[in-house]
């Protein structure tokens, strides 16, 4: 693979800057990076040499030598990356621009869940992909795997994943062996907020969480800059705040956690005993509250109710600026959004209820744009600074 | 006053270092730092030459010229400060080396908590302790002023605290109209984590939780080496954590905070509720308990459990590697210690509970001891980096 043109911490505090928050003019890089105009020069010089930064302004023109005032902006065409997003179900895989714009999906169902089979999978999809970006000229500079549970990115290995049933499970080894790109594993939902952090609503911001409602409740975490990843692999785990200790048992053994009232298969099983009959799953569940089941339209405003609580504790601890609300369960947000917002306010100490609280919808594919982010932050080096 | 001598990023970050951590060889500083040995070298000249940094060895002897392989580590005597703590009945002052190290304290009571009153208290027991510090020889460079409630430090305003009824008080620049010297003013729980997070038991640690119980349930953050503020002026607040939807109603308006179960005053609420006999305050509940009476023993262990749940909602989010108890409860720590425990590890997901919990006794003096941890960062400079 190409070596990346930035070694120091410097320069990478550059691209970063210029890919999250371009086209800048050098001027303001030096201002928002806090580098004298001299380390910007020097830093800006080489990514542009290499075609990794372009010249923003008059874009048709030959590259603007000897016009140094001109915006920056980084070339997102200049390098792909692959993101794959493994669920219980399916792997999704996305081609990624440098700038993490998705420029191909793909799904394939999962008929077994065990390592091999996924890894063949995910080995199969890259080199569909593969093939796809030749059409572009741009060659594939990494991949990333993103998955639900405990996951060290440092060392490559899912530690445990409940949906998959993997334990200890050396994935980028396993990855990298199979596709020979250099292979990036992290969770699923901070790979998520690395991807707003870059590119989303978290950009220019110092302090925000993530939330994701769906099939589990996730937070991503992002104070004083950084994505917060826990001393022993846990952090973020908003799903299992205990909300109420006479509360519905969770899988994790407590009463009351948040996703044992507000996840998926929790409004399902909850509708299902209060009316006694079963349901297919939570498209069902979201028909009858939308056909006007006041059975189902409690479930889902209990569910709202504990999501919003679940943010006041974040933002009582944390203080974010935004806290964003994703996932797919975002389809039931008219359900909920009213006893979110209200929960929220009520628990939300002080000032604390200054804080912006904004929902983003986000289709399925953006799981696997999170994953292409990680794959990028380790391309341009930015997470070993 | 006197201009501290390490103007740089890299200057500040050597003199922290050896301050916490020290003494420390120059080549020990260059792997702790990341910085090369010639940055060490050039950062540690001029703080040797104005006495802030001595040789470690051989103390006995002539300052070593030219054995600059000798360890270096900051002289404590060379600069004092004064830090002070205002509570709702007595203002503490101390004066502390640079060291962190407490001189002297001195308590008196307020019989006025309006700023003008609490005011000219520190007023007089500043000018009492730079008396004394004249006995030393070393003059005091700084003086910080710890308060519960909302504080914002940059600005040098407390923006609410209920304790004292004050709201948008200048306090800082009242001080220093008073006293002549440069005033900080920080929140007291967060002031008491920068004393653990540089002196204490955060030492080298870049992730910890400081959970302060008594007359309030407080904590304090160091996320990714990072004292936690909050973007607006709300962090930590654990004690507003809701524990119980139907437990007994807090001060903030809800039902089950933290501190609604586990303060002092919620205790000898509690109490006085289950027995019908008023209670004198907190020594007599704790009395009480330590005497035998099942009732006040149950309060204990509630306020226990509901302490040891928010441990673990914390630890759940942030994963640190360590949460440090503290503050005037642990008095009664015999008493709802294992409750602490228990909740905690029934808490704490997956992981997460390999985190170390341990608890420091905390004589009141360290709480202006914290103040004045912030007087030194301040007159470093290592805030404003
Ligand atoms: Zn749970
Ligand atoms: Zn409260």
């Amino acid at each position: 693979m190409e070596a990346f043109p930035a070694a120091t911490p410097a320069a990478s505090l550059v691209f970063t800057t210029v890919l999250s928050q371009g086209p800048l003019s050098r001027v303001e890089l030096s201002r928002r990076t806090g580098l004298s105009s001299a380390a910007v020069t020097k830093a800006v010089r080489p990514l542009m040499a290499a075609g990794y930064f372009v010249e923003a302004a008059d874009e048709s023109a030959p590259p603007a030598v000897g016009r140094p005032a001109n915006p920056v902006r980084v070339d997102g065409g200049r390098a792909l990356f692959i993101g794959v997003k493994v669920t219980a179900d399916e792997v999704i895989a996305v081609l990624a621009d440098l700038c993490c714009r998705i420029r191909l999906a793909r799904h394939v169902p999962l008929t077994a869940r065990e390592p091999g089979a996924v890894i063949a999978v995910i080995a199969e999809l890259t080199a569909e992909l593969r093939t796809e970006a030749e059409g572009f000229g741009v060659p594939v500079q990494g991949l990333a795997v993103a998955v639900s549970g405990d996951v060290d990115r440092a060392a490559g290995v899912v530690r445990y994943s409940p949906f998959l049933d993997w334990r200890d499970i050396a994935l980028a080894e396993l990855t990298t062996a199979v596709t020979g790109l250099p292979a990036t594993v992290d969770n699923d939902v901070r790979a998520l907020t690395v991807a707003e952090q870059w590119f989303g609503a978290g950009v220019g911001l110092s302090n925000f969480a993530l939330v994701t409602v769906g099939a589990g409740i996730g937070c991503g975490l992002v104070v004083n800059g950084r994505v917060v990843s826990g001393a022993h692999g846990v952090a973020g785990e908003i799903g299992h705040l205990s909300i109420d200790p006479r509360g519905p048992l969770c899988h994790c053994g407590n009463h009351g956690c948040v996703e044992a009232i507000a996840s998926d298969s929790a409004i399902v099983r909850r509708i299902e005993r209060d009316t006694g009959e079963p349901l297919a799953g939570p498209a069902q569940a979201l028909e009858l509250a939308h056909g006007g089941s006041p059975v189902a339209r409690e479930a889902y405003a209990d569910a709202g109710a504990a999501i919003g609580r679940a943010i006041g504790s974040v933002v009582n601890l944390l203080g974010p600026e935004r806290v964003i609300i994703s996932g797919e369960g975002l389809a039931a947000y008219d359900l909920f959004a009213a006893q979110i917002k209200e929960a929220f306010s009520a628990t939300a100490f002080s000032t604390a209820d200054q804080c912006d609280v904004i929902t983003r919808p986000l289709a399925f594919e953006e799981w696997a744009r999170g994953a292409a982010a990680t794959a990028i932050q380790t391309f341009i080096g930015s997470d070993t600074f």
